[in-house]
């Protein structure tokens, strides 16, 4: 789906062709990353019952945590803390990556351990430390909501919901969250103007540097795994082990997945373990650790400039209305041992 | 700004006039409740800076609570818990009331400690049980956003942002979260379709066994303050006294204001406690310790379909795209001792 290679159309950097009677590949510049298109919505009526689901803290044992609480789209699709806040407060072991775009990953959490969208949906509803629910008591509460049982039934054609539904839904929706339009993706189509000299410089640098060798393809990542800490070891205090802890192969101790930088502006803070504050502080760390480099302050912040450019149209989002549980709805129970 | 007399002018109830060029007074009937009118929005860049700052979790210590996290615009402008979650997943102690409509409260707060909107938002921000953060600390924060800085100085014509000015923007996105067009306002308004016989015996029975005396107004609730038990004494672990924490008055113990029953189908559970997990059980305590009677099961039945009656539209809310912290912002401190 990604490459890193120069796409083989037969425009030219850094100007716009003749032929371009509509917008599109054939203004498009031959750069490594390609920009983000729209999302055309094939059933809106799964997405938005998908988006109710997001949206719906009765996934959670408490009845207070749902999707978005921690991949919150008011801001950039994450909850900009180091790691997240799961069921009675506990601390997440890592930070939550955003949601948006996340479809354009290989695949889903850090160490890629839910092969897409639909499988990652699943995880934290169950994980104990998170939403500490179930799929069977989630299945069991939307089965006692009127609203649902109608909604999953016009679009599933079954009156029984099942969590292959439920996350099915929710991937659906999860799959519209793209931001295409960002001031880089302008450019990446021809228009000159959209960047200024600085952010091209940045982004030259970005090239240049290596930045690019993990953080291709339109998302600026995502694509594949690699070792945090590659010329010097990073230090940190989290436990967290990553890719290895899915293959269980030593090669993969400390691989995560690349993260995704569009929208990174909003997605602070970042690594997987949230520990740097600012795109500063990031791009730092990420040239010395991975690159042996140290970037001057004026090439930090060149780098930096070229990174805001990568904030996209936001995915604008009605809350939904979520339809009330029925007198035999099973109540939440946030303080429960 | 309530009355619990009839109004006065010459509608007859049951029927719509002739002289209805228009829909409103002209054909409204005549009866203790008047229909909730849709808000007309005076200053909307007040009112969409007001509900960035509802829906942004900065404004606690955790980075995590925001307005809508018990006050939930999904879920009637309530979180459907029996007592709120608040810092460090600290237990509330009692029942969120909804948002929607507040404005028609004679003050807010169950005990009525807060004047109004305005007054009000400033209290759980600074709550160390609820958001856990400050007046000072909110100004801090926001003072350091260069989105909130510039949205303010448009709002307000100055780059000093201030707690009056935080808490009259919130206010004024409150206050337009009014609820009209339920069906019985229809009804109201003289479309003898809108309810059913059923929901209207219910009415009946509402205004008959004496439920209005406290519940009246457009609101049905909100207006006064009342015992809660006066027949029968209305047994609680709940260590909330009422009123009397404001007023120190001995004879204001146990009072707690008429919460309001518009969209009450949707802010479950009810009673300052939260203990009430159905309309039927509130239906049912009500009569038995404010009114001395046991309804039938017929008769619960029909009070219950007639509050069903009560759901209006509800707000429709674009979700807002909340302003990045700076590198300068204070980060949120969910985990700090």
């Amino acid at each position: 789906m990604f490459s890193c290679t120069p796409a083989s159309d037969d425009t030219q950097q850094g100007g716009k062709t003749e032929n371009s009677g509509n917008e599109g590949p054939a203004s498009l510049r031959n750069e490594p990353i390609k920009p983000i298109e729209p999302v055309v919505v094939a059933d809106p009526a799964l997405v938005e019952l998908g988006k109710k689901l997001y949206f719906d803290p009765r996934l959670s044992m408490s009845g207070f945590i749902s999707c978005n609480s921690c991949h919150n789209l008011s801001m950039g699709g994450s909850d900009n803390l180091k790691t997240s806040i799961g069921h009675r407060w506990t601390r997440g072991p890592v930070n939550a990556p955003t949601v948006l775009n996340s479809s354009m990953n290989i695949a889903q959490f850090w160490d890629g351990r839910a092969k897409d969208l639909k499988e990652q949906a699943g995880g934290p509803m169950a994980n104990p430390d998170e939403m500490a629910f179930s799929h069977e008591l989630a299945i069991q509460l939307l089965q006692s909501i009127p609203g649902y049982v109608e909604e999953f039934s016009t679009v599933f054609g079954t009156d029984q919901i099942d969590i292959d539904q439920l996350t099915q839904a929710i991937a659906a929706f999860e799959e519209t969250l793209v931001t295409p339009n960002s001031r880089f993706d302008q450019w990446l189509k021809g228009d000159d103007t959209a960047i200024t000299a600085e952010e091209l410089e940045g982004y030259e640098l970005f090239k240049s540097s290596g930045c690019i060798a993990c953080h291709y393809g339109s998302a600026l990542g995502g694509n594949s795994y690699q070792k945090m800490g590659v010329v010097e070891p990073y230090k940190t205090d989290s436990q967290v082990e990553g890719r290895i802890s899915v293959t269980g192969n030593e090669a993969d101790r400390f691989k995560f997945k690349v993260p995704i930088l569009r929208n990174v502006e909003l997605t602070y803070p970042y690594f997987h373990d949230g520990e740097a504050a600012t795109l500063k502080e990031a791009v730092e760390i990420m040239g010395r650790i991975q690159l042996g480099r140290v970037f001057s302050e004026d090439e930090n912040a060149k780098i930096v400039a070229f990174m805001k450019t990568l904030t996209g149209d936001q995915p604008r989002i009605e809350l939904p209305l979520l339809p009330p549980s029925s007198d035999d709805t099973p109540r939440p129970a946030p303080f429960d041992e």
